[in-house]
């Protein structure tokens, strides 16, 4: 079980996620979901589109969060550099207390194609945002497409790294090795 | 108009690609299609699963020829080298004559959600595989998932920049240009 968690969209974030693992996403009603966390349809509603975005909404404040770190870097640094600040800013939302909730989202999410599907959009949406300010920081239009998309293949294999080891290595610890070791490749 | 293609599944794609381009993705029926390209409904069926699949028939020749090419890389070649031979190999696929063609299938999947997610879905698949190829060269598990990750990066931002360039610059001399570009990026 997750830590307690208590407003209703965390409440009806982990209802979702523990029927999800129990019946299945397609075996679940949003009448379900409402009814384990102890709150109306209507509430459910109130908080989420539909039962597939109860385990999204983290995605937009996480790209929020990684836009405003990348438009805060400094000016001179290089587009990579202010890319790995964007990077690391998910070190931010994804700490110690995230990491069972989002092992637990990763083994829902992979058993579901129509999860996995919205989540590989949600990091094209990722992808085209960190290009965009990387575009509005005057970055090359070509520069700019791969250093996004380098961004993001750096926190995809950080954060399969950091939901899958044993332990609790911080997922900076394993963006910098991610980076270090692009950095070995592509030399 | 593309070029003559005599086969079926050649026309099917072909009056698919215009009637999704006059009337929308949404707004088009197999009967339409198979009616365009001068065959029946079930002719279409033995072509394609469904109005969806015409357009990605492409993505699986496109990942065999660059699984091929990984596994046929010198066994000497560094992760990144069995990488970019595998991403150079797309250079096959994507010739002169298929140039109008991407265009034209770009305009109408970036206009219509439905196959802008199937399309993220064969990029998905496509970096799995290759992550596979490079297990299978005995490359380390972190390893191989940021050189496939990158690889796949360098080969869309190469294929952006093919179909959008005016001219007809051969997409390998874009790929050895993005790949160059990553080089100094991740320095």
């Amino acid at each position: 079980m997750g830590r307690w968690e208590p407003d209703a969209a965390g409440r009806l974030r982990e209802a979702a996620m523990a029927l999800y693992a129990e019946r299945g996403f397609d075996g679940t009603t949003v009448a379900e979901i409402a009814d384990r966390a102890g709150v109306t349809a209507r509430t459910f509603f109130r908080h989420f589109a539909d039962k597939r975005e109860v385990l999204f909404a983290g995605s937009e404040q996480l790209q929020e969060l990684m836009v405003k770190a990348l438009a805060a870097a400094p000016a001179e640094a290089t587009p990579m550099e202010a890319t790995t600040i964007a990077v690391l800013a998910s070190a931010e939302f994804f700490d110690d207390i995230r990491r069972d909730y989002s092992r637990r989202r990763a083994a829902v999410i992979t058993s579901t194609p129509e999860l996995l599907e919205r989540e590989l959009i949600k990091m094209a949406s990722l992808t085209t945002a960190l290009n965009q300010g990387l575009l509005e920081r005057g970055v090359a239009p070509e520069v700019a497409a791969l250093a996004a998309e380098t961004g993001v293949a750096v926190f995809r294999v950080s954060f399969e790294r950091w939901i899958s080891a044993p332990g609790d290595v911080p997922i900076a610890e394993l963006i910098h090795a991610s980076l270090k070791t692009l950095s070995g490749l592509t030399a």
